[in-house]
């Protein structure tokens, strides 16, 4: 389907009216759940994903058979700023390595079923760089916005969506810091490895792309097209996307974050249909999961970007569905129910 | 192939002389992965997993096909005290359910393409209430340490161990604390489900348990013997025979943690060849792990046993192996290595 919207303001019309969680399929799900074989609550938090899952797709009992893991790449114009321990080339090399399979994220969805696809958004055109001008035209994020729309399988009933770009954790620290508030250094990180003295860089030229921007930060759209990147636009886009599909999210680090942050910021209750993958070793991820109140599912030192975290937690809620919608009852087993 | 112990004696002997990582696979895992199209580090625990199971499986780039999950299942006398919220027929109706596929790991297993077996161990005898006699004769834990000596198959390349014992929380947290010290109540939890006098029950019967025994509370197989539980010998058992056997373990929770520490405390390093799987809700899982030095791999609130937190982390460790083993180097993907 192509994207039902053609500018910002079509794109901010769609997110004021979101389908919610199905109510009835949640209070079937809980049920169900007190009746399966074990301890109340035994499960931890598995019980409360497989409830919120059931919500939004709407079943009381429904399994996790086709999820979707979905890479966006672009480049950086902040590049220039010398913010990144890698070269711009890396991106293009990367999408290539994720084409021909050989990346992390290429094994981890093998591992989980996942089917993938990979999105490379103009790479010869990077962005604009934010010190100096908006990242992006309205056009250009809107485009960006509607090729994360149009990547979501419908027939999905998980989503990861991934990023890889040279400069992206810049960008993400840049739209967390406008989104909210505090100092640029709170929420700039390490990035794919810069030195201290890159660390400070990277926070300076935050500051400057909030000062260039100074009159435009209470629009997170906004934020989003003069700071952003259009691989962040386009998780943005899916996720909407999969919103309106009723396909649960699982979020993963500090740069899909920081883009899914401004659906939030945007709507309130516009991430409800998603859960936090983990929390990645990236300094301004768990701030953000704290803005956000998400708890992460996983705790693993990650900080690749990909989808890498998003896709190992698959896992968890395909556990966790499992056995939600597998186990016997105590009637079913004929076990005492204590 | 049978045990090749007939008594404790033989088998503190051969807990004397267990093989060890090879550090040459150790060194050549640690090499690919840093060639590996990520930067340093980034997949964060993932990359010392993999490392850690290359040395115990002897090979640079090892994958897992074959995990195996072996439930076992035992009676307790200590359940006349009142220390379970359930009744002592449920252990043989759950293990009529794990035989049937209704519970919890038959999910887990599914999900993660494991093997599972369930070994019932003697549920018409339980052992003898610790609080009054030893909870097994010799005979009885070399039978229970050889029934989980013999399931480990050979061709596995990854074990969880689980269990299933009414009561067994109590005979859990009265090993624990014959091995590690401090106060029963630091120890006890709330099982299945015991109200807060349930809780001061069970630290009164950890206690007289431990006063009852005080006389070998200096060996650890002693203190297998007079607090254990035939699940519990049987998980310790089948630990051993996986370092014999170079199969990496994933340890679950307080019961089957409590029951491999015995080893650990036989033999410094016998349990090198296992991971934490995860930390349970169970109050005194934390505690344990800290003993061991095992920082867990998951956190997700789960309390239920049968092995289902470890089974849970067959994904992480599957996912560690993926990408150690399926990523392409630098070279391989023409990326530039920054």
């Amino acid at each position: 389907m192509a994207a039902s919207f053609q500018s910002l303001a079509d794109f901010r019309s769609l997110l004021a009216d979101l389908p919610v969680s199905d109510q009835s399929a949640q209070i079937a799900a809980t049920e169900r759940n007190m009746q399966l074989t074990k301890p109340p609550g035994a499960l931890g938090r598995l019980e409360d994903l497989a409830i919120w899952y059931a919500g939004w797709r709407g079943q009381a009992a429904p399994k996790i058979k086709s999820p979707q893991v979905v890479i966006f790449a672009g480049n950086h114009g902040i590049t220039a700023q010398g913010v990144s321990a890698f070269p711009a080339e890396v991106t293009a090399q990367m999408v290539g390595n994720f084409q021909a399979g050989g990346a992390a994220i290429n094994q981890l969805s093998g591992c989980f079923g996942a089917a993938m696809t990979v999105h490379a958004l103009d790479l010869d055109r990077p962005t604009g760089d934010f010190t100096q001008t908006a990242a992006m035209t309205e056009a250009e994020v809107v485009a960006a916005l509607s090729v994360g729309w149009d990547s979501v399988d419908g027939n999905a009933d998980l989503l990861v969506t991934g990023e890889m770009g040279i400069g992206n954790t810049t960008s993400a620290a840049a739209i967390a810091n406008a989104l909210f508030g505090g100092k640029a250094r709170e929420w700039v990180g390490r990035g794919t490895g810069v030195s201290d003295e890159g660390l400070a860089l990277k926070a300076d030229v935050v500051g400057r792309g909030l000062a260039r921007h100074a009159a435009v930060l209470d629009d997170p759209l906004e934020i989003l097209r003069c700071l952003g990147g259009r691989e962040l636009a386009a998780m943005a886009g899916a996720v909407a996307r999969a919103r309106m599909l009723r396909i649960p999210v699982i979020m993963d680090g500090f740069i899909a974050t920081a883009a899914l942050s401004v659906l939030e910021r945007c709507q309130a209750g516009a991430l409800d249909h998603c859960v936090a993958g983990h929390i990645s070793a990236e300094a301004g991820h768990g701030r953000l999961l704290d803005a956000l109140g998400k708890a992460p599912l996983l705790s693993l030192g990650m900080r690749l970007g990909e989808g890498s975290g998003a896709a190992l937690a698959i896992a968890v809620m395909q556990a966790a569905l499992a056995c939600h919608s597998g186990m016997a009852t105590f009637a079913e087993a004929g076990v005492s129910d204590g």
